[in-house]
């Protein structure tokens, strides 16, 4: 029996390790700071460890070295702002898997959501996801910044364009993942997209809380 | 009569206004904001815009519109945590230029100073400042995250790198510029890289005080 409330087509998660992306986005991290983070996550056998693009050659080697298996480098695209030009942000996405990124965590074009620009958004992750053949891409929407409505038509261009996921946060935003927006993604997604909760999360039972309204993918920071 | 303290082979800025870049760098901006942005930048008669890469073709296409000269477009790369892979920070460079930046304001690595690697520090930047080929670049180094040892270390990668400028600060860390850590860069610098001071500027006073301790370019994103 799974633990949680399944809404979507959610991966086998039996257990809430096997269903996070542990984060290490800070700016400062060194090699060091990678390989402890593969440490923890190869200690608690997490899904992913997920890092800025720069360091994903660095994380690959480094789990390659410990020769684990079923531990994926997620890589952030456009990190955290979005707003780069569309090419830069093919790219970064091209360079991270040729690096060796298993998965790609993009983060949407604000500005054009907060425009109303939807076939923008769908564009951009379009293209990314055509590009990443078959690699699993997550849209990053930033739900702090945006109202029901207006996360709902985003939701909808993710959509079209076939993420695989939409995540919630960046965690440099001005809030992150709720129970709330969680299942409002999920009833607008209604199975189409996954939903990765990230932002704020610090503890094993706010997780758990955000798996039961729908995510089946947890981003954190913190060893939980 | 220059009002400034000339420390360096400043640009010559005889009024302050002369000496800002009016930046508009929320993920939320709209082309409308953009434009607004321009506007208020013609009317104070600013140095320059600086946006976020993937608004440099909006905003040059505006100022062109508008036929005014002398205001110049900056793009940010890599911005703001710096922490792309270097291919990454090439392209978006090339790419901002291409698209009608007439500056570069490019967040350096900062976990590789962190690790001491300045050769990194100046490699990438020195790449840069070859493909830009005449265009000036500065370098952002986010003086929050280090020492005054570590901020004369990555000082001297940027002045081997031959960029124009060391800029303090992204305005996403952890603080801004003060004229403690203008003072530290000039005088570190020499003259060899001019000095733009950012992040928490909010008033032309603030402004004007740093200017005194030796910076000769200002960012901010309060109309001042």
């Amino acid at each position: 029996m799974l633990w949680f409330k399944k809404k979507a087509v959610a991966p086998e998660i039996t257990t809430l390790a096997s269903a996070i992306d542990y984060t290490l986005l800070d700016p400062r991290a060194t090699q060091k700071d990678i390989a402890n983070a593969i440490n923890i996550a190869i200690k608690h056998k997490y899904y992913a460890v997920c890092v800025n693009s720069g360091n994903v050659k660095i994380a690959k080697d480094y789990a390659l070295v410990k020769a684990v298996e079923n531990l994926n480098i997620v890589s952030v695209v456009g990190f955290p702002l979005g707003a780069q030009n569309l090419q830069t942000k093919l790219f970064e996405a091209k360079q991270a898997l040729a690096d060796g990124a298993d998965e790609l965590d993009v983060v949407i074009n604000i500005g054009k959501a907060k425009e109303g620009d939807y076939d923008y958004i769908k564009n951009e992750l379009s293209r990314i996801v055509r590009q990443s053949k078959g690699k699993i891409v997550k849209a990053i929407i930033e739900t702090c910044y945006f109202d029901r409505e207006e996360i709902t038509s985003i939701c909808k261009a993710c959509v079209r364009a076939k993420v695989d996921y939409i995540k919630t946060s960046t965690g440099y935003g001005t809030g992150g993942a709720t129970p709330e927006v969680i299942d409002l993604i999920s009833n607008v997604t209604a199975g189409k997209c996954l939903v990765k909760a990230s932002g704020g999360i610090r503890s094993a039972s706010q997780a758990e809380e955000l798996v039961r309204a729908g995510a089946s993918r947890i981003g954190t920071s913190t060893e939980i």
